[in-house]
């Protein structure tokens, strides 16, 4: 599986706006091919920055995804609305264990 | 890297001391040995629903971490607060990229 970790913070002026992309992302992605979670979170430390947590079954879906025209326009809007640029970092993940 | 990602659904009358029940834990769990990363967000689409990610160095310093007493009472309390049984994921993780 393919983890990744996203993050933008946002300019205040821009938050609503950037999070309502990111929603219609989450959206989007969850329905492509080899997508198994994507959700965004808001940091409880700082209410401007948004954490995006993803799985995806492999490099190759991932690679798509990338490719996927919205998918391109929403980095490129998100860019225009931060107060610092967004990061990504892709992990190699094995499951080790899961449940309560 | 060991990856771990959290979330519990707090019942909305605990929501606060949930939230600063976690906070104490975030701050404590990133004092410990072998902790990369230690945070807590809040699912945009569940306000109840909080998230978290952590890094660790190895699968020791994370078997360490839930050793820690105070660890094992934060666990306890979340479950008494929590509207379903919390869950964690493990992953052993490695790095294919990171940056903007």
């Amino acid at each position: 599986m393919i983890l990744v970790l996203g993050h933008v913070t946002a300019r205040p002026e821009h938050f609503d706006e950037v999070l309502k992309l990111s929603h219609q992302h989450v959206e989007r992605s969850r329905a492509e091919p080899g997508c198994i979670a994507h959700a965004v979170h808001r940091d409880t430390e700082n209410p401007l920055r948004l954490v995006f947590v993803e799985k995806w079954s492999d490099m190759a879906a991932l690679q798509a995804h990338f490719r996927v025209p919205a998918s391109r326009e929403f980095g490129r809007a998100l860019a225009t609305m931060a107060s610092e640029p967004p990061e990504l970092e892709l992990f190699d993940a094995n499951v080790i264990s899961a449940g309560g």
